[in-house]
């Protein structure tokens, strides 16, 4: 058991009223001393958005039972990351952690995710930071099947911190605790979405659209997240921020400009 | 001069008014069909968002002279890539330039940029795509002097394709046309934002904030980003979405879990 000295921070994008956060806060209470700085309403989708273009509210509320202090906010993921470490937390905690996801977040999920972009900003901070999702929609999900992993998570990153500008991709599959067959460090699956617009006509006689998709794995390899999750492993990918396609330098080099 | 069948889709995320994107679509017009897809109003550090708990609005527009066909849409960057080439275009387009972008995309902001998130959007499309950006956040800045450059990198990206899952991160700095020393290709430096909310009371008495911060660079290499911008250079960043830290398994996969 971590020390109770330790400071976590908790956040994640499906609102602070989610089951998912209600379940990563009990967990964590048991590890240390908790903050919780979460969205007041869904931001699922909303990947490394912020808030320039308007103002932030950012509340202390109670919307639990347990030791935890809590703040509802206004703005994305990534701005309850922030201004919890700029504003509200007086330093910075030991550990951030995100979720607990209501639906996947493995392969190009990432890039998407507010769940895994507040992971992301506390990785830039200098903070090791992880998100957990369970690729499980439903509000009713059992979270539970995640404790065990999420706790020996999150104990490793608190005592052994994490390798410099790097965060954790954890992704649980829907299945029964016993059925689980244990964790895979993996890559992130060369995937997409394959978009549909649901075209409709509103009552006054103008077209607006429904976003929706189907998701596709393009990648047949054993070392991915999606094979990991699809053979019932819980998947740990490690997320950078440096976006730099080095292996593309030297190509990009030969154009004539 | 490219085909005059060459198909490119321009979009931003300043909005379809930005005077940004009024130069980007008068340069692309001069090699080849233009369609542009542009969100309604600003939607600068958007990242990746994605509209999925509201409906969208896309319609047709006139907002300047030219043979190009335009269409306003209500959500982010990346959601006018999606539905331009799920939606609205019959074929998928040659090229995606993101831009005119008002202010710097160099480092650490291609996480937050729309205007490159729409770019790494048409990547994972297939599509070569080019995000561009001025170091000025005037709308009076003078975007000739990247016309040149654009010109170039574009036809070369329309003639060599692009490195699979890779986008271009193109930068200007502020000086002189004649004062450019030339093109670098670069990694992103390792910096980041120091945020400091601005904290005020609304007339209710209310606390609300505003976010703030000053960009800290901690990367002293002459092979990135911000230095060659520093330098006079445009720089050009090759950006992937594979976001796995590659290099940081091995210590990960040492972890008792």
């Amino acid at each position: 058991m971590a020390d109770k000295k330790t400071k976590i921070l908790v956040v994640n994008d499906d609102g602070i009223s989610a089951p998912g956060i209600r379940h990563l806060i009990k967990l964590m209470t048991q590890l240390g001393d908790v903050t919780v700085v979460a969205p007041e309403g869904p931001q699922s989708g909303m990947g490394h958005a912020i808030t320039l273009n308007s103002t932030l509210r950012c509340d202390q509320v109670k919307t639990y039972e347990g030791p935890q202090i809590e703040y509802a906010c206004s703005g994305t993921p990534v701005d309850c990351v922030k201004l919890a470490v700029n504003s509200i937390l007086e330093e910075k905690p030991d550990l951030v952690v995100s979720g607990i996801n209501h639906g996947a977040n493995h392969s190009i999920n990432v890039i998407y995710s507010g769940t895994m972009s507040a992971a992301v900003e506390g990785a830039m901070e200098g903070i090791p930071s992880i998100g957990f999702s369970l690729l499980d929609y439903s509000r009713d999900a059992d979270f539970s099947i995640c404790d065990e992993y999420i706790l020996q998570i999150a104990e490793q990153a608190i005592k052994n911190g994490m390798p410099k500008g790097v965060c954790l991709n954890v992704n649980f599959p829907v299945v029964k605790k016993e059925d689980i067959k244990g964790v895979r460090i993996c890559r992130q699956a060369l995937a997409n979405w394959e978009e549909e617009f649901d075209e409709r006509i509103d009552p006054s006689g103008r077209t607006y659209y429904w976003l929706t998709g189907t998701f596709k794995n393009f990648d047949a390899g054993e070392d991915t997240d999606v094979w990991a999750l699809e053979n019932n492993f819980v998947s740990v990918v490690p997320v950078q921020f440096d976006m730099t396609a080095h292996h593309a330098m030297a190509q990009i080099n030969q154009w004539q400009v």
